[in-house]
């Protein structure tokens, strides 16, 4: 029997260590450093490194392999928070029950530090790349991976999309568009890279591609669940808030019954994607199972 | 003789047509794309991305070698300018005689944008390298040392240093090193990335970089020395401005005679570091004469 639990506190804590040493080495001591820091390490839930490493792993990889696209995920997926939580965007004064990074620093440091932590992601990828000059075309393949999933054809271009839809109420199918790429890029990225620095070949990535495609949009569809039916104490956040705004979610489009019956589908495509790797894959069966199962 | 204009004429427009396609392929039509387009587009020298196609051809290859980077090289500079002229930093409402990007579009959109260039600077290293993969490593390298040059330990730091600056002013030393970071890093990454991917030997991208690590403290002495006596005509923008604001200066901490023999002497190093190069570094020479000699 898989133990997932005992699976993501490993691999966390080999993300965690990691991100440790490269702002140490990167980063020299000062406002900037402490800032990156502060955000970096406030305990985040590391799924898409964990989905880099798993991804890896079920090619026949090991976690070592990937490690170096893994924190790059982090710290890119990092910077995006500290972004939307600009006042300029959405004003944002907590996050994960801590003072934003411009409200514990201030406005000029939370941009510098983010713009920081989105250069030292490609900074990581492109120097793992030049220490192992026999795998350049891993690199480079998996750091193109994450950089078009992270701009203006992914990540940045969702924010923009979703910003918008703030005036302007979406369907279903501007919906799903939108978490495809302000969430569901990075999560594919993750997911692709991770198989690529595993050694996996075209096909491989490509199953992989599609789990992490599916597992995305599940993990939306959940997310909005939930702030319909969640227990707020086991969620360390208020419930209801996305009806009170008027926000357009999967609930409020097909419904809550329908909701749940479109994520265990989509839990289920993925799975079947998983087919292919047999018992290697047992750690990515086990978070898209975690993902349709979570209370918070 | 070299003939300066005709070159830089030559280079900005093969510099521009590039920047225009890659924008047109990366970033779907939308406001985000409007708000890059209009930053990245905006009327600048060109200084990184042409030192760059230069010091490709000065140890032998082609400027189209090189384009990738220089591209890159000219997207971080356009986001540094346009997060740098946010409320939140310097507070800027006009750049080269054009409203700034959060003033013709809106706050929110100018983060982005600049997220997006940033991003898309490290999407056209990688690809450029995905696509050459014979020359991976040069892509690798090139791109560590522009991803270096832009974060934590090179411009990012810089402009935090910067800002701290305007509570407490610095010494000489202390400015030297501000600049080195904010300005001087970008400009050396220029010169050695656009190297290694001309196919220069170890010892040439030295060379190089002690040739761009002059021209770069010369540019910000002599732009000093322009704020002290420039003609406001010729340069667009009044003079004075430093002196008013109590900002660390060339000439407020070493006198402006002084200043301008130390403008001189750091042109003549960097000619130096030319000599092994002959006839083909005629471009770089002449862009550190033009950099002493310049009314604007």
């Amino acid at each position: 029997m898989f133990d997932l639990k005992l699976y993501l506190d490993d691999r966390r804590r080999l993300v965690n260590r990691s991100l440790e040493e490269m702002l140490q080495r990167a980063a020299p001591a000062g406002r900037l450093h402490d800032a990156m820091h502060y955000s970096l390490m406030a305990g985040g839930k590391r799924l898409r490194p964990v989905l880099c490493l798993a991804a890896a792993e079920t090619v026949g990889g090991c976690a070592a392999d990937a490690i170096g696209a893994a924190c790059a995920l982090e710290m890119i997926h990092t910077y995006s928070l500290i972004h939307d939580d600009l006042p300029a965007m959405d004003d944002d004064a907590l996050r994960r029950g801590k003072p934003t990074c411009h409200v514990a620093f201030d406005e000029a440091t939370a941009i510098l530090a983010g713009d920081a932590l989105l250069t030292l992601a490609f900074d990581t990828l492109l120097s793992a790349g030049v220490r192992q000059p026999r795998r350049a075309r891993q690199w480079l393949s998996a750091g193109m991976d994450i950089a078009r999933a992270s701009g203006c054809r992914g990540m940045v271009e969702g924010q923009m999309q979703d910003m918008a839809a703030e005036e302007t109420p979406l369907a279903l199918d501007q919906l799903r568009r939108m978490h495809a790429l302000k969430t569901g890029a990075l999560i594919e990225a993750a997911a692709t890279s991770g198989a690529v620095l595993g050694g996996a070949d075209e096909r491989q990535v490509e199953h992989l591609h599609a789990y992490a495609r599916n597992i995305g949009l599940a993990f939306q569809v959940t997310d909005d669940i939930l702030n319909v039916e969640g227990d707020p104490q086991l969620m360390g956040k208020a419930v209801g808030t996305d009806a009170a705004r008027c926000k357009s979610t999967y609930p409020g489009l097909m419904g809550l019954a329908a909701s749940k019956t479109f994520a265990g589908q989509l839990v289920d495509e993925a799975r079947r994607a998983l087919a292919p790797f047999g018992e290697r894959a047992a750690p990515l069966a086990a978070i898209a199972e975690y993902i349709l199962k979570r209370k918070h």
